[in-house]
């Protein structure tokens, strides 16, 4: 790091920039397989006004910024491939505004979802989007997230009114409003969102809330196989039946859940399952489905109505990737997140089961199968080759299916490093192409999150 | 025109190219008080390549192409302030492909809204998207057009999901895909839906359908005044009724739309609202809003159940504009298009009519107030400078009102040439200038809908 540089940083913010080694290592590896890759120092950063005199130092001097939330990313998008500074928004962690006539909240990028849901309380409003982790806002708009209510209430490209964004010279720009809906000009919104902090670091952000639902109910039911199950979610999602949640897990997901989360969950193909709406509404909705559920050998349905037994069972379902990762002690999980047309969903399951049947590391299958997303939990030590190769196979089988179905290589875990390569094969070069003279024209010195989504300028995937 | 691009499009067009005055005039302006700016030379395309092959060749002569769809657009979007190609894609018309069970179709460009929809009767899906005029689907998309139905089912953003398009250089680019959703790479599909044929030629899209509701009703409900009705709106929006269209119109649109469509409607402020769902779910929802409306001195609730009676219903409402331009024989409409947060929607219109009362040019108000976005019908003799100045003063002050609420310039009409002055305002110049780096990162030679959201660089607005 140029030494102008750290002594500028260390004038600006004392304690809140550290070169320290525990500090780097924690902002340089994210919870996949992928190696540590160390920024030079973190700094912390409270205000748009701080990041964007941040931005601006490192511009000066050719450096490197990485943004960091709450580092609960799965494609190496807080490693810091070219060292630089890595930008820690966790203290930006005040809401600013909650428009309760509107729906809408505008709050500083470090807000994690629970942390505004919590503000929300008694409002009778809620922010819906939910990866599992309790991550930050600015990171889940980064990446594009969404997780188990996206059927509903979709993902964060459709829940992101407006940003204010620092851009690569440091200038502080506003983007979208209030306004439901505006035809006034390039959405510059939805093309921040996702673009994993290499086009402009999102400090501030406004997003849509919707009215706590006055009926909510949630249900399990087994399947004899993956593929009834698979079957019955197409069925709902055909029907138009507005599920707010309708997720898949396989046997090996439910085993573990049960060891880590003390459930007595029967282990097999299952689906959980939540309904919004007036009382009325639900009732119309739940019986629906379990008349499809039925007709395909769904058996035990179980409902969970109390707020309490909700809260438990959604609470086991975001359990599932930590549960997993407890089935190899000491391994890693290679992630996979794809997304297919609802048409192509039970095939390329199937498939993609076949090809586990082909391996010995345990692989875990489960998922937003209401959007035709779903993720393998892939554990790998990775320090033995065959676990590693193996993971590797899976991990190109299952993407390339993906594509070739018209699905995509990520549902909701974004590119960063892991799945760059992946990015010609679903777009074709001329898309990437555009993509990079974006990545240029925002950002010439490619200094924001350098080496994520797009490789270096000149340099192949 | 440069002779040898004469050449070359009469030879591989023939009669598919047209210099013709009659042809370049109704190329050369649209549905407004705009003054007509006429392209050289128009080339009806039926291809991708077709187009594709066009814009290579004017790429290499420096000449401008201004993509034409059915010239519904009300900001000049379709005008040639610098001359040009005008390129006609109505003969774009062919429906490739209708994904039923994923709920999905791609269409050529100039394939229009009731084009696909009556190919979609007997499929139980339609395409809700509803701007009022039979617009093509790839003008809908530049324009990022919503209408009546937007409310429940969103605009052109949310309902586009892949498109083909044609670049600046005559390269063939895919964007987007299939799948629900998508966290690869920068969202290229919402960059392009809204820019006004300014980065590129959709000659291509996939577009989301939806299922027919189970059940649908429609209503007409009289206010004592604008402003009870728009509490309404308000209430019902926030209370989350999932309300599928819901119209303010005031006493002179229903006075113009009885004399224009012979019906009897009452001339007072007026609601239409559209409700779908379940039978049981609609029958809830208009309850509910029946007693929000009577509590505000709603009243002569009247129904329309049939088809052909909600047929009529919508056709009158969409009949609007056209029923206004009678009111004043050989009047033009100087359109003005606001949207703000629905918190602001009662101050904004009661504000906005005490400017009209101030003013001699009949102005009718309506539109889609479920998405606080509403339009005037100003309607001048573009001759009389007094009718102009007055029309001038209203919109500005709509708009710097709209925006000094935190909302849009342009709910759905788009910039075009008519609000580009408002950008700045609106949006700030820094954001500004990023819309003009991705314009010259995409367009550098300024070849594509010149002048159209953005002056040319260089020029002042």
């Amino acid at each position: 790091m140029p030494e102008a540089l750290r002594l500028a940083l260390s004038q600006q913010f004392q304690n809140r920039f550290s070169c320290g080694d525990s500090t780097r290592l924690q902002h340089g590896r994210d919870e996949s397989v992928h190696d540590p890759m160390l920024p030079w120092g973190v700094v912390f950063a409270e205000s748009t006004e701080e990041i964007a005199s941040t931005v601006a130092l490192c511009a000066e001097y050719g450096v490197p910024i990485i943004p960091y939330g709450v580092g609960s990313s799965v494609e190496g998008h807080v490693l810091a491939p070219r060292g630089g500074i890595s930008l820690d928004l966790s203290g930006m962690n005040r809401i600013i505004a909650i428009h309760h006539e509107d729906g809408d909240a505008t709050v500083q990028a470090g807000v994690t979802r629970k942390q505004l849901n919590d503000a929300l309380k008694g409002s009778g409003l809620f922010f819906p989007i939910d990866p599992g982790a309790d991550a930050t806002l600015g990171g889940m708009a980064a990446t594009r997230a969404s997780g188990t209510n996206a059927v509903r209430y979709g993902t964060m490209r459709d829940n992101v009114l407006a940003t204010t964004t620092v851009l690569a010279d440091g200038r502080i720009m506003k983007t979208g409003g209030r306004a439901r809906k505006s035809s006034a000009g390039y959405d510059l919104t939805r093309l921040l969102v996702g673009s994993e902090g290499t086009l402009g670091i999102m400090a501030e952000l406004t997003v849509k809330l919707y009215p706590i639902p006055e009926a909510i109910s949630a249900a399990v039911c087994t399947f004899p196989d993956v593929d009834a199950a698979v079957q019955t979610v197409i069925q709902t999602i055909q029907l138009g039946v507005p599920v707010a949640r309708i997720e898949l897990l396989d046997t090996l997901s439910l085993s573990a859940i049960n060891k880590f989360s003390k459930t007595t969950l029967a282990e097999a193909p299952t689906l959980f399952f939540e309904f919004h709406g007036s009382p009325a509404s639900v009732k119309e909705q739940a019986e629906t489905v379990q008349a499809i559920a039925g007709d395909l050998g769904g058996a035990n349905f179980e409902w969970a109505i109390r707020p309490e037994d909700r809260t438990r069972l959604w609470q086991a379902r975001h359990d599932a990737y930590f549960a997993c990762l407890q089935l190899k002690p000491g391994c890693r999980c290679f992630p996979t997140d794809v997304c297919v047309p609802i048409s192509r969903l039970a095939e390329c399951i199937a498939a993609t089961n076949e090809d586990i049947a082909q391996v010995n590391i345990p692989i875990a299958l489960f998922g937003h199968v209401g959007d035709g997303n779903f993720h393998l939990v892939v554990l790998v030590d990775p320090a033995n080759e065959q676990d590693m190769q193996e993971a590797a196979w899976i991990s190109s089988r299952v993407v390339e299916r993906a594509i070739a179905m018209e699905g995509t290589c990520t549902g909701e875990h974004g590119i960063g490093l892991g799945k760059r390569k992946y990015l010609p094969l679903e777009h074709g070069e001329v898309a990437v192409d555009v993509m990079r003279a974006i990545k240029l024209a925002l950002d010439p010195q490619q200094l924001l999150n350098p080496g994520k989504i797009l490789p270096p300028a000149g340099e192949k995937n």
